[in-house]
């Protein structure tokens, strides 16, 4: 018989479909993906095709010979068609019934490598170490923007998870607004802290430890696992031990151990599930409520293995067609 | 420039990237459909394999010759793989943190019509007609037991939009409990009736009249629209003129006229954007909440012609890349 879980942290309810359940290995991506050569001349992100992309907001430079302009380990430059731009003062909402505000925001993307070929998964443990260096380093220059109240990092891989450039890539949106849904869920964490006097995001991670059933990870800063509700199968969580709202305060020496985390998570699915399309997401509290005691941030990785369809749509319960511990146990193997 | 538009309903915030913005005709589907026989010797909800489902709980028969097996409209079954049972007394929640229910409830399907590659868009209208109708019979008969709590009909059409069966159908999930997406709309809904002392679906219907440009039907009793802040491109709301908070209340005139105005809409879609992908969703009322005054059913129709990717995940916001100004007018033309 199915079950109903909950999750605690977001408050959903999720149907563990156990008549439907598909053992792990059949989540295996059917179609090999296309085979990308390590340099593509048509690509905008790849070496000598710079002046494609909008100058760049920073940049890692490599030491050593060849064209300085292309003797780089990381650009991050503005997205060429932006979704919201930094132009214009703070957010006015206007209209009477229909509410409308200035698309003011900023709207970067963080081209993680020269090689047009590779991803988190199969790049060195250095460069990943950088990537999430320089994701924090956007996240720090963006905060300071006082027309931004949310920022979001994000990597969308493969086309399922709506991705239309094929060099790696994430990217930054700063918001200049706390949207409806990320406030629900400060309220929901609010109240869980009212009613236990903790952080429901470090009781989280303290019980799957202690269930042990469904941890993927776990490094003196990081642990990682399937959440007991989760909403796909092998969705993964990735959560700092120490309580931290914001991801922009992490230390580097924390900014190290996530490397580590993000790498080894992202291999062991590229391995074991045929380099399926995924969406990663930097989960951090909005701008003002980087000290709270009661929200915490955390990554969420989430596999494009199944179609939210209808039902999903229309009620926000997700119907999860694997067990997060035979999930979790197949990643551990 | 783009902006940032409220749904004053949902409370969702919506970028319209004008900047990426895509003409209507851009959305036309890309791989025309594959043309599907009337009849499919394979498929389990073709006339001939209905031994193939679990038994009706509802049929519509037809008068004539035949077998009488064969003879029928509409069959409406048990999900062979349901995602809920009806099994086991109310929901009870058990565990200390991670908080568990049985999977109390029930999923049907709704086989629409005996064709095979018939849809609403190309079926008559008097075959449209009766599927509302029994869109309604089943809300009726699964709202008298007290261990549901909300209701969900739905249809996905087409493999994006999650469908596994190609045979026209729709589904029904009665869920044991109010998921806190639907609690938090309520709320949001409540407090605008406390602020304006309306309902907030009344007043959008009557201003999108007001505004007439993104109207694509107005009927006797129904007004269809894409909304201020559409979440994605054509997405579709029709809502009943009369204040209703529950789809199952509806009078068999409004049935009549919901044929109509669904017929109306998917054929539109169905002819000029080259029969896309489809999720349909009757979004009504929690069942305890059937006569309140501050919610209204309605019926939500979201085409796959965009991918929601790591952004939308995470913010709920969504970037629609078309002006819902254009793709109602496109519709109406």
């Amino acid at each position: 018989m199915s079950e109903l879980r909950l999750n605690r942290a977001t408050k959903e309810w999720i149907v563990v479909a156990t008549e439907r359940a598909k053992r792990p290995h059949q989540f295996l991506a059917k179609s090999a993906k296309e085979r990308l050569p390590p340099f593509d001349p048509a690509c905008p992100f790849c070496p000598g095709n710079e002046s494609q992309t909008p100058p760049e907001v920073y940049i890692l430079r490599k030491k050593g010979v060849g064209s300085p302009k292309q003797n780089w380990k990381i650009r991050v430059v503005t997205n060429k068609y932006p979704a919201l731009r930094p132009r214009g003062k703070a957010t006015e909402i206007s209209g009477e019934f229909f509410k409308i505000a200035p698309g003011i925001g900023q709207h970067e993307v963080i081209i993680e490598t020269p090689w047009h070929n590779k991803s988190i998964a199969t790049l060195g443990l250095k460069q990943t170490e950088e990537i999430c260096s320089v994701y924090q380093k956007r996240y720090q220059a963006l905060e300071k923007d006082r027309r931004f109240k949310l920022i979001i990092i994000f990597r969308n891989h493969g086309a399922s998870a709506g991705t239309s450039l094929k060099h790696p890539h994430s990217q930054v949106i700063a918001l200049p607004l706390v949207p409806s849904s990320i406030r629900h869920l400060l309220e929901e964490a609010m109240r869980y802290y009212d009613d236990h006097g903790s952080c429901v995001f470090c009781d989280m991670m303290k019980e799957e430890l202690l269930a042990k059933s469904r941890v993927v990870l776990n490094n003196p800063a990081f642990v990682g696992f399937h959440p007991f509700a989760s909403r796909s199968p092998f969705e993964t969580w990735i959560v700092p031990k120490k309580h931290n709202a914001c991801f922009g305060n992490s230390s580097p020496q924390e900014i190290k151990l996530l490397a580590w985390a993000l790498k080894a998570v992202l291999k062991k699915l590229h391995d074991k599930l045929g380099d399926p399309d995924y969406n990663l997401i930097v989960r951090t509290a909005p701008i003002k409520d980087a000290q709270e005691d009661y929200y915490h941030w955390y990554i969420q990785i989430l596999p494009r293995l199944s179609i939210p369809a209808g039902f999903e749509l229309g009620s926000g319960v997700y119907i999860n067609t694997s067990l997060p511990e035979h999930t979790a146990r197949f990643m551990r193997e």
